[in-house]
Parts: structure tokens; C-alpha cells; sequence
């Protein structure tokens, strides 16, 4: 019953995205603010299984909203794939008295969240912190404005470089299945090529683009490439393809890498945390579980949390045609 | 007919805003890749009424997407509010060939517009872009998420010397009729009260609040003060009203001014500003005009200008909301 | 005797300035390298005399070499300018075990330093923390390369609005006594006249200036304005007078304000910090006292509290020069 | 005879470095302010050799003093290290009117300049502008201000995905032969290790440099790494070897790559490279050649551009000294 509801834990769990720290704290100041006890579990699920709690107050979380990471660390997590792992779980928040949890993580945390609420019959909300962009249910996740923006920032670097020097860049940027940051940040950034898992164009088209752009008096050209692409060859491969092909350019790679993760949260990621963390605080009290706080336009909407890890979202047609038209 | 169109102008209008040159490298883009001439109107109405026009073709806009303000330059113009001003307007355009306008900029740019068009049987439509974002038909308005982000970051600055100090700090932000960016970059920035022109909170309850977060071991509080607060005090009279009734608090004011304007596009506003433009081209095309391109969700919609500009957007309860439970 | 020291206070003083963590957490982690007890005094002078102290360990300033403002607060202090105070403070001093300390501040706080030092022969060694650059005896002082390209971002931003719409802006930057700020950003910025302390060139000038400006064809005029300017004119009055006697300009203000003192601090702050924290200690150890830790070309270097307060550094005439021909 | 300057030609060569371009502007201002004649050559030596000039105003360098990269171009030029190369360019310059250049770049596009000047008696002045920091005869180099400032905002992302994984990286900066790029920003990021080319301490200090940090409680570590490491291994065997020796890490790699070249230039930057500018004009018409320009102190200095490619600036000792106590 929610109105049980006395202790409610908040974990971040998987790879950690800007706006998790933010997101700690609108659930650490709504329970204070309903007067329900807040409980930080450190490490994700693993820290569950081994006990590692502390009692957060509204103090306690001050000074962390503008903070990249997460303060109560993150980790993945094989042990808690196990009925033995989830038991020890269940044992270690029974001991604590914790009567429910908010999940802040993407697939792989919920996945693991629905198991467990399964098993146990265990209030549990979900809110999608990822850079990825990639849950079903959530038309943002918190994470993905920042690392755009890194990502952009970065680009807006190499192509100072890159213009003074007439060279190519291929640049790889995070999503290992899904292309939304290669996508959006390329747009931003005005990358005359974008190459994302959910698409194979093949080898021809990118040399004919290159060509037509070099052509067309550009002094330089950026191919942004999701780690996750499907064109059959990573970053350094597609460099070497491409000057054995294509030899009228100097061409570089850059990999973005774990920068993308970090940073001071954008404004965006900073407020859409702190409305999910009142969303999922309230939804526990008012008895809901299984479910994953989303946002849809303007409004905070739940989704099933077995839905949200069906799939990825899809990629936007219509933007990976604003890309091919903005790079005539 | 649509099917005539064959030269199309540009411009932006009013206040500038971050990511409109992300707007006009769309628009002129999108000409190109479609094989339509692209004519860009210097000083928004007031260049068109004095036939300021150059042809852009697909690389005069090359590295300006990432860039504030408008290559286009923007101005407010009373004399196109007149009959006689319109007319003038109206024989350049024809002069030039000029089949039909992209208009870039807010709600008094589209009632000139608006008049416009009745009058001419012009085809127009309209591109939101203010960091006002005020816009009714368009969640988002170009330059808004820039603006919210030059806010927090000014903010998260001030916040730096306000705890070093331990004192209480008004920030006036833009926003004469609306709180959007106070009430956004507020909850973004942590601020401990917001002001906005949608809310009369009173004197007292702000009195109250301050008492509480100093009660509470807060070590500095900042108070964001929308430009068209209406508790009747500017942000200098509110400083002195403070120290005079609550002088525990040594305070200070700063007025964030027009760098809220200017800055380099967020990679929201780049892909927002890139999106409609294409939209608004080939809607052109499509024989629509009296429209504007506002975005829904993550897709793109249809707004008839005259709706557009009958009230501003309403202020989101469930954020003020949000903010009061932060400040706990 | 220096072999006698076992146990360091170091405080900030006085305005704060981004790096000043930087500089704490190095006198901290020297003394804990070097095996002497390091003491935090909070508030400065004013904590100094209540014995507000913590003992500070090498993980006690993990994650704060780039957090701006001060972990240990600053504030001015009336009562230790009385020898009252000064003899508080020394009693909570020796009550502590508090055998030298070291002072991170500018004028004001060294003028303290040295009447305290003289009185009860104290060791004490400063640092110079002021975003102002005025210090005798240091070519840089903590948080000025900060402040500098602080303001060099709020004028960029700004110089995308004027120019959008031929604006003539009149940015008021800190500095009381000195331009440091002013010619330095100004220079940066590109501004087209740049108002000190040092010098009053006159209105007429400026006017002349502005026209000149205006002939050039330049889209836009950005004019700095230190706090101190002796122009006879605060920056409001500035705008008001030019409209009055250049009418061709739409003239705004801008004053940037408090975020100046704030922002995580540049690596040529958190270097050079870093540096002196490190001097700060071993001078102390090695038996010195009333001398303050600067830097000179890429060296540090000691000199006489003492002779450090005794006047400000004095404008480069030279970049005032660079400054005149850049605006041709 | 330097009373016979009419016209000046400037270019940047080699590597470019942010800053280059408020170089170009300052040389090409200082000479529309004393009647001089000023040429752009494009693409370094190369384009000099090919005729690729074009005359600058003062008005065709607005608004590039805070754009990185360079809008003449750079190239690195083989065909000028040959005396029939040198003979093109000659006659080039000549055939233009051209009577002495400035040349903007780093060592080995001095050692062009002094070849060709000793060949045909021709006036040329260097400026330094490379990220690298390692040309003799200058404190600072331009674009070394801002690359240091690229690297620490990188890895303070670095360190918040870091430190929420309890994670080691190891980050690769810029340096093939020295270590100021690593070194300054390591120290102003707080890294745990700096591997720089000047010094190789070893794999097993770096082990046990790395355990230590582990057992001081420490939540994550950061290595940087200089690319012209001596420690034998590439960065990405560094891994493989930590992995292998020390098990107690997840161990990741980053390589920042080209954006380390890229961005708006720092404050620091733009006035380093404006009074620079100046300084190389106004030497050139006082009669003075085979010099480079370079700051010591707040300074500007001349030094035979033969001294100053004899070698590298050496890394200061003093710093290194400062790295190892901070990571105590």
C-alpha cells in the first residue's frame, strides 16, 4: 500500500549521465518536503546487494545539481542477473526498512528493476538517465543535451582545424545501437556526413558525398560516425578506405570518447531531472510501481517499465533528411 | 499557386535570438537543394520597405549555424505598421521577384506578417524565433534553450561568491510579459525564489521564504527576478526592501542584461532552427502560407499565424510546483 | 624558528577569486606531503578571532581545484584592524597550536597580516588572490586570467546582439582602483574604446572616438567601462550623454556584475595557484615570514608584505598603445 | 632599408594554434594604422610560392579575433626546404611589391623564414604561434594558453564519468617532444600521473604511483599522457600493461586529438597574439629582421629567429615538483 510508504531508496546504475546528480536531488528534496525518509544507495544494485546505504537529506544535496557523475557512484552489475543476488537485495532493504526505490539508469538498470519487482512485489520507479536517448516511453532522457552539446563543442573545435588545413575528419561519437547523439549532434554541427547504426548507406554513397562536397568549394568536411555504425568498418578503417579511395583529402580521426559522459549538465537535462524526481516520488506515494516517468512534449507521462525496455526509440526520419538536405 | 514560386526572401525580425542564422542557413539551404532561388532581406521590415536584398546562395551561409545574432541583422520597424509602409514593401518584393517570405523572429514580427499577407496575398510563413520562448503553437521557440544556458551559467558564477559571502543575491533575467526563462533557468540555477510575471507572490511570502532558507543552514540564496515581476518593485528597490525588513542578509543585485541575446546556439537551438527551416520552405512550396512552424513533441506542426500571436504561452504550474519543492 | 612549525593555518580574505581553492587545496596538500598538521580558518580575520578552525587532511580538498569561489569562505573584517581584535585572534591562534599561517587575500588582507605579524612576530606568508591584478610585487595574481576570459565570453555574446542590431553597448567591468580588467578584456574583445582609472581621456575624445568608429563602418561599437573610470560619469550617464550628443546610436548598458568573482577557474589560475600554495608552505618551513609569494615571467618569487601593499601595479602604457591601434 | 616598407605580407604556417587569426588581425590593423600595405598570403610557403595573395584592410579582420584556426590558412610545405622553391616565392613577392612578411608559426616554419632571408637579404619577422609552448625566446607561445584550457575542461569531464565508475584513465594530449601541454594541464586538472617526453620514470614508479592512489582512498585516477611519451608504450598499451600488472583498476583511454587545436581563443591568447602583432610591424619598419617576437615577463622581447630554433624551451622542474606534491 502506498500509504506505507516511510523509506524510499534512490540508486544511479549503469553508465552515468550528466543531470543523475540533479536528479538525486529532486528525489532527496521531494521526500524531505513530503516528509518520507530518503535512503542513497551507493554503486547501484550492487551496493544493494552489499548494504552500502546512507540517509540523504535535503542538505546533503546541495551544491550537486550543476555537478556532472553521480554521487552515489554507478556501476554495472552481473550479480544482480541472479535469483541469489536479487535475494540478497531484497534481504539487505527489508534490514534497512526501505519500502521502495527510484531507479535512475537506462535498459539495462530497468530491466534488472522489473525482475526484482517481480519477485518481490517492491514499489519501483523508474527514470531514464542516459545520454543515449534510446528509451521508449521518454521523449528525452537526462543526459542527452549535455553530451549534444559536448559533442558539438568538440566539433566546433576540430573544425577550426580542420577549415585552416582543408582536411577531412571522421570523428566517432558514443551509441553503440542507436544514432541519436550522431545524428543530432551532426545536424548541430553541420557534419556533411553522418553514419548511424540504423542506417547503411555503404562505402559508395560516402565516397560520392565527399566528392561532391569537396567539389561544391567546401574547405572542409566533418563525418560524424556512431561508434555503433553498420558500414562495416570503424573509424581508423574508414581513414584508410577513404585515402586509398579518395585521395584528394588529408584526412583525421578523432575519437570523442568518455568526455561525452561528463560535464556540467545543461540547463535542459538539470530541469527535466528535478521534474522527474517530484514525478517519481509522488507516483510511489500514490501507490504506483513498475512504471518509468517520461516526458512527452511538456508534460511528465508514465510508461510500463516492460515497455520502456522493449526497444530503442527509432531514429527520426524526417531529421536524417534535414541532415542531407542542410549539407547541399 | 505554389507551383510558381520561384524566388523566395528571408529575413529575421525584432529582437535577435541565438540560432537564427541557424534558421536562415536552412531556409537558403533548402532553396538550393530544391532549386528555388534564395533571396536574404537586409533589417527585417525595414530593409524590405528600403529593397536591402541579396541572393544567398548555399554557401554564403558556410560557418555561420554555429554563430549568435543574424548575419541578416534584425531591427523593429514602425513604419511597416502603416498602410503606406506596407505598400512600399510590397512593390520591392515585386521589383525583386520576390514570390513569397520566411519570417524569423516573435509575435510582432508575425502580426506585420499577418497584415501583410491579408493585404497582398502574400505567402508567409513565419519561423518562431525569441529566447522569450512565448510562442503559442511552438513548445520551443529558437534561441530560448541558448538563453536558459547563458542564465544558468551566469548563475552557477554568481553562486560561486554568493556562498563564499554567505549573502542573497537578485538576479534580474529577461522576460517582460513571461517567466519562462526565469522559472526554467531558476529551477536550473537552484535558485531559492523565482519572481515571474505570471505570479504575484507578495512581499511577505517572499520575506517568509528567505527566512527559511537562511533558517534552514543554507549558505547563500539567490533570487531570480523575471524583468516584468509584477510584486511592484524593481530588483534595486526589492534589495533595499530586503535589507531593510530582513537584515540578516547582506545583499547584492545583478542584472544579467543582453549577453542573454548573443552566445554561440545550443545544439537544441541548431537542430530546432535547421528543422524549420526546411519545413517552412517546403510548406511554401506546398501552396500554405499564413502558417508557422512550431514544433509539438519532437514533430514538427502547423500553427495559422493568427493564432500564434493571440496570447502569449501559458507558464507551467507543475514547474512552479517543481521549484517550490526544490527550495526545500 | 622554523624547525619549531608544526602545525599551519591558511584562510582567505577579502573579495573572493576562482582559484582560491586551487591555492587552499595545495597549502593543504604540501603540508601533508611534508608532514605538518594544516588548519582551515573559516571567514577569514572574522573566523580567526572566533577560532573557527578545522583541521584539513590531503582528502579533504579532493574535487575542489576547480570549483570556484572558497571552501573556507571569505569576509571583511572591521574588529581586526582594532588591536583587540588582532589580540583575539591571536589567543584563539595559540589556543589552536597554530604555530604560522598563510593568507590568501590582496591589499586589505595583507595590511592585516602584516600589522598582526609585526605586533605578535608571527610567520606569515601571502598569497595574492584578487581578481584585480593590482598586486606590487606579482605579474599575476589568482583569478585574473578567470575574470578576463569571463568577461571576454559575456562581451562575445554581446557583440552578437549589437552587431544584429548596430547597437553602440557600454560595458561596465570590475575594477575600483585599476583598469587591469578593463584594458585586458577590452583589448580581448576587440572593444572599440576602453575607460580606466588611469586615465581620463575626456568626452570629447569618446565622442570623436564613436564617430570615427561609426565612419569605419563598423556594424557595432563595444565600449568598457572600469567601475573606477574618472571620466566623471557612471556608465548610465555615459549612455545618456552619447545619445544626447551622437544621436546616430542606439545606445545600451550592460554591467556585468558579481559573475566576475566566479566560474570554475582557468588552468592558467589552478597552475599558477597550485604553484604558490606549494612556495607558501616551504618558505614558512624554511623559516620566513611577512613576505608574499608572486610570480615574475614564469618564476616565483618573495617579496615584503610590506612592500606589496604599498601601491597598485601600474597599466601596461604599451597595451593601452596596442589597444588604440587595434580600433583603427 | 626599412624606410623603404610599403608593403607587408603576413602569414601563419605549420600547425595552426587558436589565436593565429587575432595575429593576422593585429598585424594587418597596425599597418592600415601607419600607412602601410599589408598582403595575405595564403597557405603558409606553399601558397606564397603559387602568388595566393590577397590585400587586407582594416576591415576585412573584424570579428575574427575570437575565432579559432586561421583565415589564411596553413600548410606545412616541402618544396620550400628546397632552394628552387625559395626562388619561386622570391620572385612571387616580388612580383607583388611585397618588401617583408611576418611569418606566424612555430620552428620549423622559422627555419624556412631564416633560409630564406639569409638567401635574398629579405626582412621577416616571426611570432610564435604553436599550442606546443617550446620556442626559446618566448614565455608564452600563442595558442598554448587555450589548448591548456581545451585539455583541463576535457578531463574535468573525464573525471565525473571517472570518479563515478571508480575508473583509471589514461588521456593523451598534444606534445611529440615536449611536455608543457601535459604538464600544465595535468597540474591544473589534478591528475594523479603526468608522462611526459622530457622524463621517463618508468613503469613500475607509474605502478606504484597508481597503487598509492588506490590505497589514499582516492575514487578515481587520471593519467596524462604527452604523445611523445618515453615510457615506451603508447597509451593504449599503457592500459593493457596496467591491466595486466595491476588488476585493481578498470582501466579506460581517451585521446583528445585535434579539438586541442581548435576553439575561441582564451583572453590570455588574443592579447598575447594582438600585442605581438604590433610589435613585429612596428620592428619590421624600424629596420630590424631574422627576429622573433616573444614575451618574457609581460614584455615583449626580440630574439634571433636562429636562437630560437635551436631548441626546445625546457620543462620546468619546479613544476614537475609541484605535480608530485599535489598528488600526495
Amino acid at each position: 500500500m502506498a500509504s506505507e510508504i516511510k523509506k524510499i531508496g534512490v540508486f544511479t546504475s549503469g553508465g552515468d549521465s550528466p543531470g543523475m546528480n540533479a536528479a538525486i536531488r529532486s528525489v532527496v528534496r521531494t521526500c524531505a518536503y513530503l516528509g518520507i525518509e530518503c535512503v542513497g544507495i551507493y554503486r547501484g544494485y550492487q551496493g544493494m546487494m552489499e548494504g552500502d546505504f546512507k540517509t540523504l537529506d535535503a542538505r546533503s544535496v546541495n551544491n550537486i545539481i550543476n555537478k556532472g557523475g553521480t554521487i552515489l557512484k554507478s556501476a554495472r552489475c552481473e550479480e544482480f542477473r541472479t535469483e541469489k543476488g536479487r535475494r540478497k537485495a531484497y534481504d539487505q532493504l527489508t534490514k534497512e526498512g526501505i519500502d521502495a526505490f527510484v531507479v535512475i539508469g537506462g535498459n539495462g538498470s530497468f530491466t534488472g528493476a522489473l525482475l526484482f519487482t517481480e519477485e518481490y512485489d517492491f514499489p519501483v520507479i523508474g527514470i531514464p538517465g542516459t545520454i543515449d536517448n534510446d528509451i521508449l516511453g521518454s521523449s528525452y532522457t537526462i543526459g542527452f543535451d549535455t553530451a549534444i552539446n559536448t559533442v558539438v563543442d568538440a566539433i566546433d573545435k576540430i573544425r577550426d582545424t580542420a577549415s585552416s588545413h582543408n582536411r577531412l575528419f571522421f570523428v566517432e561519437v558514443m551509441g553503440r545501437d542507436v544514432g541519436h547523439i550522431a545524428l543530432n549532434a551532426g545536424v548541430g554541427a553541420g557534419a556533411e556526413e553522418i553514419l548511424i547504426p540504423e542506417q547503411n548507406l555503404g562505402l559508395e554513397r560516402l565516397l560520392d558525398s565527399l566528392k561532391r562536397s569537396k567539389a561544391s568549394g567546401k574547405s572542409s568536411s566533418i563525418v560524424i560516425v556512431a561508434e555503433g555504425d553498420k558500414i562495416g568498418k570503424n573509424v581508423f578503417e574508414l581513414k584508410e578506405y577513404v585515402e586509398e579511395h579518395l585521395p584528394i583529402y588529408d584526412v583525421r580521426v578523432s575519437v570523442l570518447g568518455h568526455m561525452q559522459r561528463g560535464g556540467n549538465p545543461t540547463c535542459f537535462d538539470r530541469v527535466l531531472a528535478s521534474r522527474m524526481g517530484v514525478k517519481a516520488v509522488e507516483s510511489i506515494l500514490e501507490g504506483k510501481s513498475n512504471l518509468m516517468v517520461g516526458i512527452k512534449d511538456t508534460k511528465l507521462v508514465l510508461t510500463p517499465l516492460a515497455e520502456a525496455i522493449k526497444a530503442h526509440t527509432e531514429i527520426d526520419e524526417e531529421l536524417i533528411r534535414v541532415s542531407d538536405i542542410m549539407t547541399t
